[in-house]
């Protein structure tokens, strides 16, 4: 029973991106072969979250079908907005305001198939969740709403007829200050890219480690945080973080993450606009990860990771504590070199909060939307993870595929990534600088040089085996040297720092860099064959314009 | 000293394409480092094979340093070549005939780094080996052989001055007889390609299975056949045929094997000439083999699988019975879902002689170089196999890198393969036709259509998860049809065969087809930016031109 229903939400959630018409028919059916009461649905509901923000690309969705109730004309009664207040995440009846109205929705909160980010609306105003989840603004929905309504607004409470901003909760109120140098793509939620000048160390500050979030950070404190873990056989098993640093051995992974969406405005600019934040080549950096290993902590809790049933476990379901979810196989979770860490360390420090204080999962090699942020749940399953990270905005289809007739069961949720290489700077370097002499010796040199420097990576933990750098847009090549570094790990799981030095006699007007990695994959000339609509895992060549005339340049 | 004295050996054995200057400076540095003796030398030049045949590449090489001794004139002993006869491998001293002089090697058999491999020669005319290794074809070699002149053969022995080739073993006489349907590149070794209709079946019998050797076939009887395997500690256990499977579980996996060089025409086509044999798209075919897990053998001969030192176990080395060698990274040997076997049956069948019997190892995901045949040894070591398939023939390097002056070691030998596919049959299917409308009506048509079918395959056990067909040269793009297949195995280790049907009026000028693996990496557009001069792993997009007016077209 719980699968099959399981199922029917899971198929619910995928509403985002149907048409009104197909979602009022769909769930009229779906509502005649399974009337759900609250009470049955209440406990699959909480594991389900589709909430999604991505520029505007949305999901959690109210599918419960009902018989439109419009409000009649009683004398409307009026309610303090300190009334609201107390109706809230922690009251008996819980309600919400949208605009000036005020709904009880106490008995709807089990159906929400948002699961439980809903409470963070109630005993106030809902409308900038609205904002963000902006599938809700449909009829639909509102009539939905009116099913509950209990009131209006008392005046007093309102300003040239609204509730004053002041009045109103800021979901991101709680987010952290951000440092200047990283280059903002959106404000609310935060997502911002590192600064190239700030991509040239192979480990990357936390402070200007790119940031992508999909919602609001939550506000946890380490002190009475849990991590929850769900068995297949639906036993539960806790753990403090304190639990986490005593019991088991602690682990440094050194790891690079890269957003799916790095690199995605070249896509934009070489081939045709795709929909998502336009990241230039900051959505990725480098730190070495502190926590234990996801392995372990599954023994410990009770689970077999020799000889489990394979065909009732085959996913680990991973669930952030303020609504994202995503999945990984559990081939990737148990693999003893595969290093998939539970971690509370990011170079040396605490996790910083917008980077999933207390906790959050860390899975090496694979696109960073499976390292879940501030963990609250995990969960051993036969199926993915049924987000809308998971089912839909990280995967990648053809070329002549669109957005609005895709079969997005076709393709598979982005684990790994291909390989990758960018150019952090390109400069001019003189024989006439003392500096720079000391650095054109270093490569035998003693004529005026272009210094090229970047960053190559691989998913799967393959090493970068090779850099090719052109100075002429293709047409001649050059290996660039690899520097070294000390990567803690079982495999490569970070990034390939390299240099090249070429003779400014040789530079044409375009430099280029392609990187190999130990599997021999290569990165594709250009972009429009490998479009995709989403505009994910970019990896063409990078080009980067160089003028001759220039004293010293960065991208 | 083992070990340096290994490594004095190992950078020998990379003397193949250096100079005969350079060559003879350095073997006169390394004897005044290292003045070794037989005796001494002997117990480590055994799994020292670096024998090469690959299109008149060649490598085995005498490196004995030694003062030039001319035989001076005295008057010349005959021997009749049926005393030769009684100077065979199993003689205390061993003879052999260069042209019509006779030499007793004895003394220089333990310093020959090509191995014992010389034993095949002794007894008899060495000439037909020095034709298949090359690098004897210099004048230093002469010179160490004329050290060892005993006498001229009888002129009764000779017709018209020379052995008559009746009387001369041909290196190649046991080889067994091929399909006629196979594509010959070369006859001696024998190197043949599957013919494009064979493509067809997702398995391939055993009969059109692509062969691809670097020496001859070894003719090898089960009945005595025995694989030794060398511990890290210098410890020896040996199996029969009849052993391993008493003593281990038999597993089938499903296992698709590549040659580096499939596809290779198309780079000498596409961009530029390279050295090796010119295949096409058949040096690739998919079986059913049965053995037992080289994890469990090894296990049973005492190594400890789980807690072994990683200093001192790195790589797993094969010797074939011939002379061929290579090795593998020992976590893919060991992992448990990496399915590495000891092979003696291929499609139900005992192994045929042309794919390894009565023994091979099978290195599912990595390119079909490592996976040995007719496998005589297994050495756990700290050290990638010496041999020349390990440390040059197999790798790849930037598109400006060259033979003569190439750092050989600065590219890892090819392991996993990147994404692969290839159009196998290109043929207009006709509504007219009875058979063709069936087909048709599959696809939703009703007009003139071209069916399309290929492989697509990755390495690394990476799914094929899209692949991508276009009719006209990469202006529009629509999805194959992935195959439906049941494949034995832990992860993808066999090719998808994929199948379109496109409306006639849509194909221009050339087919085109790319396939995306698991891991999202892609194929390359073009052939030039990617070219090696061993024209290995060559992947760029397979394009096939078509003739609107054909009836009925094949690649």
């Amino acid at each position: 029973m719980k699968s099959s229903l399981h199922r029917l939400f899971a198929r619910r959630a995928e509403f985002g991106a149907l048409s009104t018409k197909s979602f009022r028919a769909y769930s009229h059916r779906q509502t005649l072969q399974t009337p759900l009461s609250g009470a049955q649905s209440i406990s699959f509901v909480k594991p389900l979250f589709s909430a999604v923000f991505i520029a505007g690309f949305v999901s959690a969705v109210w599918t419960h079908s009902h018989s439109t109730v419009h409000a009649e004309a009683p004398p409307a009664k009026t309610i303090r907005l300190a009334e609201v207040r107390k109706h809230g995440a922690n009251a008996t009846r819980r309600w919400v305001v949208k605009s000036t109205k005020v709904y009880d929705i106490t008995d709807w909160i089990p159906n929400h198939p948002g699961g439980e980010v809903i409470l963070r609306a109630v005993g106030g105003v809902i409308d900038p969740y609205w904002e963000i989840f902006t599938i809700h603004n449909k009829k639909d929905v509102y009539d939905i709403l009116e099913q509950y309504y209990v009131g209006d607004l008392d005046p007093r409470d309102l300003v040239d007829g609204r509730v004053p901003s002041d009045d109103i909760e800021d979901p991101f109120k709680n987010d952290p200050a951000r440092h200047p140098d990283l280059i903002v793509h959106s404000d609310r939620p935060f997502n911002a890219e590192t600064a190239p000048e700030d991509l040239k160390s192979y480990i990357t500050p936390n402070s200007n480690f790119y940031i992508r979030h999909h919602l609001w950070v939550p506000f946890l404190s380490q002190d009475d945080y849990k991590i929850q873990i769900e068995l297949p056989d639906g036993e539960e098993v806790e753990y403090s973080i304190k639990d986490l640093k005593s019991k088991f051995r602690s682990t440094k992974v050194t790891c690079t993450l890269q957003c799916s969406g790095n690199r995605r405005q070249h896509m934009n600019d070489e081939a045709r606009s795709t929909s998502g934040l336009p990241w230039e080549i900051g959505a990725i950096s480098n730190a070495v990860w502190t926590g234990v290993r996801l392995r372990d902590v599954l023994a410990d809790a009770g689970f077999d990771i020799d000889t489990f049933d394979e065909d009732q476990t085959k996913h680990v379901q991973f669930q952030g504590a303020e609504a994202y979810g995503a999945s990984i196989p559990i081939d990737k979770a148990l693999g003893k070199r595969e290093d998939v860490l539970l971690v509370y360390e990011m170079n040396g420090e605490p996790l910083p909060r917008d980077h999933g204080y207390p906790l959050r999962a860390l899975v090496p090699g694979h696109v960073a939307a499976r390292s879940v942020k501030w963990l609250k749940r995990i969960t051993l399953s036969d199926e993915e993870s049924q987000s809308q990270w998971q089912q839909r905005d990280y995967k990648c289809f053809g070329p002549n595929q669109g957005g609005q007739d895709v079969d997005w069961s076709s393709a598979p949720a982005i684990q790994e990534m291909p390989v990758q290489s960018a150019i952090t700077s390109l400069r001019n370097a003189s024989p006439r600088s003392a500096e720079d002499q000391k650095l054109l010796r270093v490569y035998g040199m003693e004529e005026d040089a272009v210094e090229v420097e970047g960053y190559a990576f691989a998913g799967g933990g393959r090493r970068i085996v090779r850099v090719d750098i052109s100075p002429d847009d293709g047409r001649t090549w050059h290996q660039a040297e690899l520097l070294p570094d000390e990567a803690h790990g079982s495999k490569s799981w970070a990034w390939t720092r390299w240099r090249w030095l070429v003779p400014k006699r040789l530079a044409g007007r375009q430099f280029v860099v392609k990187a190999v990695d130990e599997g021999y994959n290569v990165q594709p000339e250009s972009y429009e064959p490998h479009y995709n609509f989403r505009g994910n895992l970019t990896s063409g060549w990078h080009r980067v314009p160089y003028t001759k005339g220039r004293r010293d340049s960065k991208e």
